[in-house]
């Protein structure tokens, strides 16, 4: 697999799922032992569940809720409703931008070449223009003497002039070759004379001269389709005179959160209030996945405000993000207004934390609207799951997925069955190689200070509910901008 | 060594170097063999060498000019260069910006918070806030029933609201406690009744229960100084209140170029001359580095004005980049304008693409100036070798250097005794692990197409003339944003 540019990811679109090797099956896994907890004090209990699990899990000592109170096509796995998001997305239609602007974006056009470059014959460095065949013999011992009878500086042109045999021309790095001269002799094999030079050594038939065309020839490829535009691709377009360039645009991802507990960071927070930091955080994490994010904050409470926001924002954006605590099935009043918008689903996945996700596509253009967790820590691992990779799609990226690393497990973990559990960890590179990783805090809630000393999701498998310390376990990095 | 941040990368201010165990000695080193050399048809020949190399090192078959010519102290290693360099960059003032602006930035002040996080105790989900030795005997076969005296809904208070033995209150997730609660039983593990409830099954004390404080305590520092700033600080910053946060800014950077022979892209060039592009590649590698990177084009061939620009751009940039074929104690006219403008040193490197590279700190603020080749290959691996390191240190990264790794070269490779060759390549992963590497084109010249397709650069000490195919070499994955 080749190291890819803009990416550090290991994961391409078909088939490559972030840690699971195969699909889970769609049924609920049914535990057939008391799920091990490990509680806030540290001791592990085998009694009760770390979160609700939803109600078909739940079996032997944790009391079975009635069967239909949820209908099971709202419990799926991470991989299904990553599926049915990557599934869904659209492609966003390329535009034309200025090539600076371009940096970081996906080539959409195959660039011809309307020119040679170099687009002359041309010196690789100061020196003589001369015949090769008359320097071939010179020695220090037998030094060629030469007649110069011209100079070529770079950025002038030097049409209608030839040399002969016997005949030398003065060079400057880049400066166009008069026609005869088939190789440069670099000024310091030479006693660098001005009207007759002693050639020391001469350099094979070719040598230090750049040939017109050498590096792209007229009606050559110069930037592919799908190209990631780099400082070198943005050198190249330029010279091949591109001052413009279509490419795959970042998406415009509004980010709002729903929840009346919330109020703007400004504000002093009222008790039981809580100050709204998913905005902030989701439109950073949004933004450095390589969207063009619009932090639109809180919703309004207001029912009619509420509808005539979420409109303006399916007219105005590519994807819509909202942050908030759901439920399916739920009638909180920003989930009716999204139904009455278009098909709305939210689900119960099988991961933790946040198991409720919500996807639809609303509004007269499908737009995209993904809900994630209102819990903070929960967003954010929401965000990496999910959104993350739907960005990466419409940016036309192969790689949608970080790269993971198996790193050895410095405590031992505890993850409930039937759920992917993610917890944000520290992972450093052992000192006989390898990596070792601890979670932040005691591995089960991560809190806000905790996740900000993090740089690492640890991924627990659903078949696995412990971690032995010394065992392995899959590391996901998170490098800002990878 | 911590897996970092922003980073990918391996190094740190002191002590390592992008590729060299230790640092070069200053003295040129003495080739005791002829050169080997590869040249343009790919035959080997011990004759001539690829580059005209500095005069104290020539010797053997190729004419040794008179060493007075070019004086020992513009001859330097790598490491000293980049150590002049990295030793003279200022430090840029912190300034305070609004949190989302300070994404991907290094805080510059110790954020301590003013406020708990949680702010008081709440619900982690939705459930019945009891007092825990109410529910300590739950079971599926003897469930505790209790009277449900009040609901609490996240975003409203509870104040002078408490619950007695016998008692619970209906919460939802994030909702405040009522005093006398310690504890939250799931909704799933009752039966959800809305004036008396079921308890099935009861957590232990704190269970389910945020208590305030718990992530940070009034006091607590939130965000250090020196920490990047991504989605989990911001997170953070917003949760304890702060809109705006002091962080080391982005280096302001003026890209120019030099050079008769240039002319702008969007004109046809006429024949000797060559379109600019450095001046667009070198602003997209800047601000890929991290910098706010302005494209200021081509110096102008007035003097006057060609002095006007330089001052005007040393008052508003905290650093001036330049790309331009020079040479040490040359007498081009952008020399000398910069020799005016303070102490401007021009040294021929040991390091292939283009030796020749200038340094110096001009105006009357002493702006550092760094002047890189104007070959374009050339002038990227001089970005990356000495112009990308400045701008994370003034940026406050600790990682200045980015990652290299061993590789199996797949072709042989040849490098000039004396000099550090960079050329680029493609790295891949080798399906038996490990990394296998390719220089692109025939690893002599690096042309702008075959840099387009790079993903590395391939670095061959100074002391190493061959690399055998299957033999291991440095490489450095250029990544983007990494």
């Amino acid at each position: 697999m080749t190291i890819d540019d803009a990416d550090g990811t290991g994961g391409t679109r078909p088939g490559y799922r972030d840690t699971a090797q195969v699909d889970m099956p769609m049924a609920p896994p049914r535990p057939s032992a008391p799920l091990p907890v490990r509680t806030r004090g540290g001791e592990t209990s085998r009694e009760v569940p770390p979160v609700p699990t939803p109600r078909p899990v739940v079996e032997g000592p944790i009391p079975l809720p009635p069967a239909e109170s949820v209908p099971l096509s709202t419990v799926c796995t991470v991989e299904r409703h990553l599926d049915e998001i990557l599934g869904s997305v659209p492609q966003v239609d390329p535009i034309e931008l200025a090539v600076l602007d371009a940096q970081g974006l996906l080539c959409a056009e195959e660039v011809v070449s309307q020119r040679a470059l170099p687009a002359f014959d041309q010196a690789a460095l100061d020196g003589y223009a001369v015949r090769s065949e008359d320097v071939a013999g010179a020695r220090m011992s037998a030094p060629v003497s030469l007649a110069v009878v011209g100079e070529s500086v770079a950025g002038t042109g030097v049409f209608h002039t030839s040399i002969g045999p016997g005949l030398a021309f003065r060079v400057t790095a880049g400066a166009m070759l008069p026609a005869g001269a088939d190789v440069v002799v670099p000024a310091v094999w030479t006693d660098q004379g001005t009207v007759q030079v002693e050639v020391l050594a001469g350099p094979p038939a070719g040598g230090y001269v750049r040939r017109a065309g050498d590096d792209v020839a007229p009606g050559d490829p110069a930037v592919q389709v799908g190209t990631p535009i780099g400082p070198a691709q943005i050198s190249l377009l330029a010279a091949v005179g591109r001052e413009r360039v279509l490419v795959r645009p970042r998406p415009r991802i509004a980010v709002l959160c729903a929840g009346p507990e919330l109020v703007d960071v400004g504000t002093s927070p009222a008790p039981g209030q809580v100050v709204d930091v998913n905005s902030y955080a989701l439109a950073a994490a949004a933004r450095d996945a390589g969207a063009e994010a619009y932090r639109s904050g809180i919703l309004p409470s207001d029912r009619r405000r509420l509808t005539e926001v979420l409109e303006s924002q399916l007219l105005r954006s590519d994807l819509v993000l909202i942050a908030g605590t759901m439920s399916p099935g739920g009638f909180d009043m920003v989930q009716e207004v999204l139904a009455e918008l278009g098909q709305m689903q939210f689900r119960q996945v099988t991961m933790h934390p946040g198991p409720v996700q919500g996807f639809g596509r609303l509004g007269r253009d499908q737009v995209p609207v993904l809900c994630v967790p209102g819990e903070p820590v929960a967003a954010l691992v929401a965000f990496e799951v999910f959104v993350r990779p739907a960005i990466r799609l419409m940016l036309g990226k192969r790689q949608l997925f970080r790269r993971t690393v198996q790193a050895i497990a410095g405590q031992p973990l505890a993850s409930p069955l039937g759920y992917r559990q993610y917890l944000h960890g520290t992972v450093m590179r052992h000192p006989d190689g390898g990596y070792v990783v601890e979670p932040v805090g005691d591995g089960t809630d991560a809190l806000l200070a905790r996740m900000a000393r993090a740089n690492c999701l640890i991924v627990i498998d659903e078949d696995v509910t412990d971690v032995a310390a010394g065992g392995l376990v899959t590391v996901m990095p998170l490098l800002l901008g990878g």
